[in-house]
């Protein structure tokens, strides 16, 4: 799909991808935006010129594209969706049925084509619930492997259930904030003393790479989502960093989970990349999504229960040139969104638009393929980077990047790169 | 206190109290108010009729009663809290300072005062986040006993910091929204079969008697509250039902704390208690707030971390009597709402106004001062109620009340009831 504005051929935001954020040009405020290219199209201004007026679905809910954030529009359902962004992607095609819209239109071009390098993204959703699965199963394992051994890696529930945790919506951050090392109570010496804790900046801070799922239409309390619906709940994905300090995980997680190990930050894409973008990379994950061993809320009716969209960890240390640590795979799953959905609500709890689903920590089986710098370095094993330092845990200074892109040359359908730079503690 | 206006004398909304809510009448719009006694002020309609004529601090403010939650109220922080309530006690009070706007005002009167009856009571604050503590000592304890023996009943970390969850927002209900029985995986015969999961209704449906915390002033992403300013960000207190399903809570929660067991609902009552309205029955908890053995960003700067306030549990099965099956005290409990915001932010996670903190359960010692049926039963020794029927656990049709009131006749500062109805599992 060519396009008749310039999009560079290695960009995550080819005409084939589409997605939507929430950004601010200036002191503007927000707006609801496309991403194409190395540039974002404002929507609030493309709507209020005239520019949906070849599409008639859309006419009754221009609104929308007046909001400060996606949950209106991500609650018109997918159909909406999936009309406004194959209108999209002809107002931008070279051979566009609609040239008079945008092509030919420099007037339009210019208050509403935005350069990326001069507008600042959002989280793009009001957020109700941020709930954080764990259905990446090599990170499952080889963690369960590090603290209970290889016979007891996987609970029992692992294969009959997505495990999940609520997490914390407030700290859910766009890409590029800087975040402060927590701090809090850690075992300073765990051997020799399991049961008194000291206060202290974590000294052992990770980093989590997932995907994650905006809940696009909502369901009321006591109404389960069905499993062959689900999919019609979900907007688009995001990639997301679930930033975990371990020595603090440690210490408190008995017997409720993780909480201020997690709470202090989470970091996501700001474009969010609808379902009908992903789904030509749809794949059969780690097992198929329609496996007789699972119970049949959870079945699904095809295997493809996952995407095929290659991720990468790049690791920049303060003054030094970015390493490449880790490459994984979004296949590397066991439960899909959808699964997610349907357990989610199996009890009758209500999803609202704008819910934030993460995937768990998306590792490979083999070495440098995982998703956690805990996996691959256990504390004891540095990585080393590219200017010879090395590393166990992140240390100020740090930039970490997450990246994900499926598809090919001209083609890509990414999420852009989820970046975040730890600074030191704050001091009290 | 006096009023002119009739309050009963076992009210938990005397003139000691005003907590504020949020009601609608009939089909009208949401709107802020206060209780008193048998009845509800309308502090939209009371403000926009001169009703705060004779408070200069809150003129700027007024615009915060035409909020349909008490968000923008609860953000002005608690000197103006202090004022508006000092000034609407001043107003119902037989011998007001100002007759002229309430008490010989018919017209205001007839518009603005209501009986609690002929209203609707709903969430007060938009929630963003809601975390549940484990504070409850006896609790703790008591479950701990059932799982791990005596020995390993309290983890490590306990008395060291106030363990905690992140809870689900979405399904906070207020009082008197019926609930329908969650279903999920649990072990039909966990001895037998400790590692195949059934599809079921839950069967050992619980309840936990609770308060809850609303946040006030928000800290920014970064910035920790200490613990001799944590009180300036807590709005009020409710009585809360953390509904439990026990049997999906054992089988899931390993190793990431409760989920599917605790999303389906969580009742709160729907009246917000201020801090200043507790204060006269500040106490020490299980131990003081000032103990040498917390580390000191969790020490405070008194001993009374805790409110004296008795508590009780009653249950009615469909068609019969009220049966009070417990009797505890707020005071059972091992950290202050102050401890756990300085707990929470000490990472620099960020809370916002609304969020939404759960003490844990609050039990007593002895018997029959248990905050859960767990405790109670053990789902073996049943509680025999009024009719003569039994329980290990909730049934389909009951109806559990919690209740709450510090202070002596005719000066109670109460919480109202607490109330939930269990429904039937909803067909698939």
């Amino acid at each position: 799909m060519a396009s008749w504005l310039q999009v560079p051929k290695n960009s995550p935001f080819s005409l084939a991808n589409i997605p939507f954020g929430i950004i601010s040009a200036q002191n503007a405020s927000r707006v609801p935006a496309i991403a194409v290219g190395d540039h974002a199209l404002n929507l609030k201004s493309f709507a209020s010129n005239g520019g949906f007026s070849q599409l008639p679905e859309i006419q009754q809910h221009l609104g929308v594209f007046e909001q400060q954030t996606l949950n209106a529009f991500a609650e018109l359902g997918r159909p909406i969706h999936r009309q406004v962004r194959e209108y999209l992607q002809n107002v931008f095609r070279a051979d566009t049925q609609f040239p008079q819209i945008l092509k030919d239109n420099v007037a339009l071009q210019k208050s509403a084509l935005l350069p990326l390098s001069e507008v600042t993204n959002h989280v793009p959703m009001q957020i109700g619930d941020y709930t954080d699965f764990y259905a990446g199963l090599n990170h499952a394992y080889n963690v369960g492997v590090l603290f209970r051994g290889p016979e007891n890696a996987l609970q029992p529930n692992y294969k009959h259930l997505p495990v999940a945790y609520h997490g914390r919506a407030s700290s859910v951050v766009p890409s590029g904030t800087p975040l402060h090392r927590p701090q809090g109570q850690i075992l300073a010496n765990p051997a020799a003393n399991p049961k008194l804790p000291t206060f202290s900046p974590c000294k052992r801070l990770d980093i989590e790479l997932e995907l994650a799922a905006f809940i696009s239409k909502p369901n009321d309390l006591g109404k389960p989502v069905s499993i062959h619906e689900a999919e019609d709940h979900i907007f688009g994905v995001v990639l997301m960093n679930d930033w975990s300090a371990r020595d603090i995980q440690a210490w408190e997680y008995v017997p409720l989970g993780p909480f201020n190990a997690k709470n202090f930050g989470t970091t996501i894409t700001p474009w969010v990349v609808l379902l009908d973008a992903l789904e030509p990379f749809r794949t059969v994950g780690l097992e198929p999504g329609n496996r007789d061993s699972l119970l049949p809320y959870l079945r699904e009716k095809r295997a493809e229960n996952a995407y095929e969209i290659p991720l990468e960890v790049e690791l920049t240390n303060q003054g030094g040139q970015p390493t490449l640590i880790s490459r994984s795979n979004a296949h590397n799953l066991l439960y899909s969104f959808s699964q997610m959905v349907a357990h989610h609500t199996i009890t009758g709890c209500n999803l609202r638009s704008g819910d934030l689903l993460g995937s768990g920590t998306i590792s490979g089986k083999e070495p440098k393929t995982e998703g956690s710098l805990l996996e691959q370095t256990n504390g004891k094993t540095p990585i080393k980077l590219a200017d010879g330092s090395e590393r166990l845990f992140l240390e100020d200074g740090d930039t970490v990047v997450l990246r994900g892109m499926a598809g090919t040359e001209g083609n890509y359908v990414g999420f852009g790169d989820c970046v975040g730079t730890i600074l030191p503690a704050v001091p009290l």
